[in-house]
C-alpha cells in the first residue's frame, strides 16, 4: 500500500500552481472555428478545473496565479470564489499581460483541436515573488501544473514552490500536463519536468509525457522502468495514463489498472482534469488506490461528455450515482480488468 | 466645390490599409463581461468595416493586411472573399502573430467599453515588403487607417503606401480612427499622425483626433484653423466629426454639416464606420457633399442600432430605403441643418 | 548666393541630435584586432565630433542625447564639458544602456573596418520627452545626424527635434551620415531620411546616401536631379560627397566643388566630420561657398591622417596654416578645380 | 580523505562550461575611467582564465562556449588554441550577439570596479543543442561556472550538461562564481544554484556565495552546516572561501584551512581563478589536500600582483619556485595554519 501523509491539522486540502483561463467553446460544433458563430465561456486550464473539480467533491483548495487586470481577470476571481476556492493569491498582472483564451474546434467526437492566445500572458507572469512558505505550509499538498515550466519567471515559481514544499514537508503532486505552447526545446522540457519529477510525492501523466520527462536520463521508455525510477527518487505513487486504453498507478512493484466507462464523448478533451480530481480526492480521503482510479474514471468519463470542463465538474454524490448506474447497466466489474 | 480626381481606368475603387480583427459582441448584454456568457463572432476592426461597406455599396475594394496563421485568419479572408473584397494582399503572418480581439462590453445604450488582446498581433505585422507600387497604381484612391501607424513594422507600411501613392498620383484618403492601443506616446501619434495628415487629399476624423494630429503645430485648435492648415498641405477635403452634434465636411471656407439621423442606439459604437464607407462611396460617385455627408450620416444610424459592425452594413438600396423612411417621418430636413 | 537666415540673437550656434560614443583605435595598428593588443580611448560618435570641431573653431554648440549611467557616459559629459560643448540636454539613461564603443581594425591605409558595440545603445535610447522648444528655439540652427533616425525612441526624438525647429523657424541641417547598424529595412531607411530631408535647409550626404534617401522617390539618381529635388522642397544647399574624387554643393542651378588636400592618410574615416564641422563654421560666419568648402576640405585632411577624431578637430588657425602650407607648396588653387 | 574517482582513460582532464570574454585593462591605472586613456586587451571571464590556467599547469581542458561571430571571437579561439585548449565546441554567435567586454578600474591596490557590456551577450547565448554527450564523457571531469546559469537558454545548456555528466558518471565541480549581472532575483540565483550544488562532487565558493545558494534551504549559514548538507547530496569536497583570511576545504566532519601568501596585490580582482585551476590540478593528480590548497593560495597570490588575469596563468614551475622563495623568506607554514 501506498503511504502518503497529509497533515490533517492543515486547513487546505489542497495547493495548485498553474494558469487558470477561458475556454470559448463553440455552440455550433462539428463544423471549423472559420464557420462557428456563436460561443459560449467557461472558466478553463487544466489546474483551474481540478481546483474546481476538488471543491465539488468537498475538498477546500487554495491557487497560485495571475490573471489579467481586466474583466476576465475578475471573471476568474468571480467563478473561484463561487465554488469556494480560495483566491487569496490570485493576483493581478502588473504589465497589461492577458488571460489565455482557448476556442475550441470540435470537428467530430474524435477529433478537436484548439486555437491558443498564450503570448505576452497572465498566467506565465507568476513570480517567485508571489509564492510565499506560510501559504504552501497550510496546505496539506501541493500540485504544480507542468505547463507552469514552459516560461520564466513562471517556471521559477514554480520551482521555489517545490523548494518551499520540501522546506516546509508538503507532499507534492506534479501533474505534468503537457502543452507544446511556449516551450521552446525538447531538452528544456526534460530539464524541468524532471527536476520537479525528482521531488514529487505523487506523479500523474501520459506515456508520452513521461518520455518527454525522461529524454536526458538513462531509461528504456517501460512503465515498470519509470515507475522504479522515480520511486527512486521521492515518488510514492507514479500514474501513467494511456489514453482509450485506460491507466495504471504504481506503488513498489504492484501496479493497479482501470479502464474508461463507457461513454459517448463528445469532445476529445476534459477527462483529465475531472480523473484528476476525482483521483486526488480519493488519495485526500486515505481511500484503497483502486477505489481513487475508479473514482477518477468515472469522472473523466462525464467530463468528456460535456459541453465544457470546469463548470461540468460532478459532485461526489453524481460521479457515485453515475458509477452506479454503469455498475448495474454493464456489471460491477465495469471499469476495472 | 471639391475637386477630387479619381482615376476612372483604375479597377480597384479603394485600397484600404489596416487591420482586420474579430470581434466578440455578447448576446446576453446589459451586464459586464463578467457576467455574459454566449459570445457572436463578427468580422471587425474599422477598414475592414469600411471595407465591407464599400462592398455591399458596389464598389471594388483591395486591402493591404496580415493576418494570424489559423482558423481566425482563414474566417477574414473568406469574410473577405464572401463580401467580394480582393484579398490578394492579405497575407498569414510567418512568426505567429495572432488576430486581434475585441470583446465587447454594452453595458447599456450609452455606456459600453471592450477588452482587446492587441498584444503580438497580426495587423501590425504588415511589413514595408508587403506594399507593392503597382497594387496601389491600381486603385482609385488608398485609404490609410491610423491605428497602422501605431507600431513598426506595420507604420512604414503605412509610411511607404503613402510614398507610393504619391509616386503612382493617387489619392490619399486619411481616416484618423485614434485607438489608444500601441501607441507609446503623445509625441509619437503626432508626428505619425501629421505625417500622413499632410499628404492627405481627405481627412476624417474627431476633433479629438485633429487635437492629438496638431500637438506639436502651432494651432489653435479651431475647425476652421484645422481645416486652413491641412488644406495649406495637401487637403482637398476636411472632415472633422462632433460626435451626436454631427460633422463637417471643409472644402476651401466654405463648410458643410450634418446631423445624426433619429435612431434608438443599441450601442455606442460601429456608427463611424458606417459613416465612413457611405460618405467615401459618395465621393467615388462623384456627388455633392451634401448627398455625401447625409448617405455617411444615414448608415451610421443604421450601424449604431445593430449588433455587430461590418456584417450589418447596408447595401445602397437599404440605405435609400432608411433616409426616404426618415424623412416621410421627420420631414425633408433630417439630418441636414 | 545661398540664403540662410541665422538668427544672431540666439545665443546657441548650433544643437546636435544624434550619437556620441567611444572610439577605441589600436595604437599597434596595421594588424586586425585579434592581434592589436593596446587601444587609445577617445570621445567618438559623427555629430560628437562635429559638435567638438565647431567648439574649436570658436561656436557654440548644444547637444541631444543620452549617455550610459557609469564612468564612459561621465567620460563624454567630461570631454563635451572640456571642449565648451554645453551638456544640458545630455541625460543618463534610466534601463542600462550603454555607450556605443567603436574598435577600429586599421588594416593599412586604405583599409579600416569597425567592430561594433551598439545593440541596446545609450543614443537611441533619446525619448521624445528629452526635446524642447525652448533649447531649439535658442540655437541659431539644428544639425540632425540621421543615424539618429535608425531606432526608436531615438527615431521620433528627431523627429520631434524637426517638427519644433520648423515650428520655431530655426534651419535644420540634416547630415545623413549612414551606418548600416541598428537600420531593419531599406524601405525604413528611404522613408525616414526623406522625411527630414524634405524640412531640411541644409543636406549633407554622399551620392550613395542620396541614393537610400531617394529609394522611394521617382528620381533619375544623378546630381542635378537630386539637387533639384530636394531644393524643390525647402533645401537652400544641398552638399553630395564623392569620396577621393571631393564634393559639390549645389545652390539653384549653380554648384561649386571642392578637392580633397593632398593628404597621407592614416585611416580612411574622420575626414567627414571634420570636413561638417569645418563647412557648417563657414556657413555661421556667412562666408561664400567656395570659402565654406575649402575649410572643410582641410580640415578633413587633417582628420584622416590623425589617429583619432574628437580630439584631432583643428582650431581656425590650425586649418588656416594647413592651407597656407598647402598653398605654399602645391600652388593657390589646390583643392579647387 | 576525499574520493574522487577521475577515469584516467578519458582523454581530456577537465571540460568547462561558461563565458570566455575580454577584459581591458587601463594602463594609466589608479584613476578612474573617466581619465585612463590607454588600455591593454586580454582573453578574460572566469572559466576561461581557469580553463588556461590548468593548460599552463600541464592538463588538458575542452570548453564549452559561444563567442561572437567577429575579430574578438577570432581573438577567444586564437587564445584558447594557442594555450593548447580545445576550441572543438566553442562555436560562433548566430544572431550578433557580442562578446562580454570588462573594462576594469582600478582606483588603488584595494579599490577597483568593472564596468561590463554583458547584454545581448555571447556567452549567455550556449544552447542545449550546443551540448553533446560524447564530449562530457570524454572529459575526466565537467566544471560549471555558475554565472552560465543566469539567464536561458545558457542556463538550460549548463543544466543539460549537468544532468548529462550525472548520466555519464562524470564528477561535477560547481564553482559559484557569482556576478551580480543579468540574474533577475535572489529567488532565481538561489533556485539555480542549489540545483547544480546538489549534483554537484565538488563546490567551490566563498561564504556569500553559499548563502545566495542556501536562501530557499533550512540552514543557519555556519560553514559546518554548509558542507554537512551538500556532502549530505552529493558532495565530495566543498572548498569555502573568506577572502583575505583564507579558504576551508570541507571532507566529512574534517576541513583543511589555507592563508594567502603574502602578496603586493596590484588589483582586488583574478586571484579566484589562480586558485581555482591550481586547486584542480592536484585534485587531478590526486593530491593531499592541503598540497591542492597551498599550490591554489600560491597561485592567487601571483595573480593579483599581475596586470592581467589569463595571460599570467603561472606554469608548474612558476608557482613552485614562487611557493619555495616565500617559505625561504617567510618559514615553511607560510599560508598554512
Amino acid at each position: 500500500m501506498y503511504t502518503l501523509a497529509f497533515d490533517p491539522a492543515r486547513p487546505l486540502d489542497l495547493v495548485l500552481l498553474g494558469r487558470a483561463a477561458i475556454d470559448f467553446n463553440p455552440v455550433d460544433y462539428f463544423q471549423t472555428l472559420v464557420e462557428s458563430t456563436t460561443f459560449k465561456k467557461y472558466l478553463g486550464g487544466s489546474p483551474a478545473n481540478i481546483a474546481v473539480g476538488l471543491s465539488r467533491l468537498g475538498k477546500k483548495c487554495g491557487f497560485f496565479c495571475r490573471v489579467s487586470d481586466d474583466r476576465f481577470g475578475e471573471y476568474v476571481v468571480s467563478e473561484f470564489e463561487r465554488e469556494g476556492v480560495d483566491t487569496s493569491r490570485v493576483r493581478p498582472c502588473a504589465n497589461g499581460e492577458k488571460l489565455g483564451l482557448t476556442f475550441t474546434e470540435i470537428l467530430s467526437r474524435d477529433e478537436s483541436s484548439i486555437l491558443m492566445y498564450r503570448k505576452n500572458i497572465a498566467d506565465l507572469a507568476l513570480e517567485p515573488g508571489d509564492i510565499d512558505e506560510a501559504y504552501i505550509a497550510s496546505a496539506k499538498a501541493l500540485l504544480i501544473s507542468g505547463t507552469s515550466l514552459a516560461q520564466s519567471p513562471s517556471r521559477e515559481a514554480a520551482l521555489k514552490a517545490v523548494a518551499l514544499a520540501q522546506k516546509t514537508a508538503t507532499p507534492i503532486i506534479f501533474d505534468i500536463d503537457y502543452r507544446p505552447y511556449n516551450w521552446v526545446s525538447a531538452d528544456e522540457i526534460a530539464l524541468y519536468y524532471a527536476r520537479v519529477a525528482q521531488a514529487a510525492d505523487v506523479i500523474l501523466g501520459s506515456r508520452e509525457e513521461y518520455d518527454l520527462t525522461e529524454a536526458l536520463l538513462d531509461l528504456p521508455g517501460s512503465d515498470k522502468a519509470t515507475s522504479a525510477y522515480w520511486q527512486g527518487k521521492n515518488a510514492k505513487i507514479v500514474v501513467i495514463k494511456h489514453g482509450k486504453k485506460g491507466s495504471t498507478a504504481w506503488v513498489g512493484d504492484e501496479s493497479y489498472s482501470i479502464k474508461p466507462f463507457p461513454v459517448q464523448a463528445l469532445k476529445s478533451f476534459g477527462g483529465g482534469d475531472g480523473y484528476a480530481s476525482a483521483f486526488l480526492y480519493g488519495l485526500l480521503e486515505g481511500w484503497p488506490l483502486m477505489d481513487c482510479l475508479e473514482l477518477g474514471s468515472a469522472s473523466a468519463s462525464l467530463l468528456v461528455g460535456a459541453h465544457g470542463c470546469s463548470c461540468f465538474m460532478p459532485t461526489l454524490d453524481e460521479v457515485r450515482k453515475y458509477i452506479a448506474k454503469c455498475k448495474a447497466e454493464y456489471g460491477e466489474m465495469v471499469a476495472r480488468f
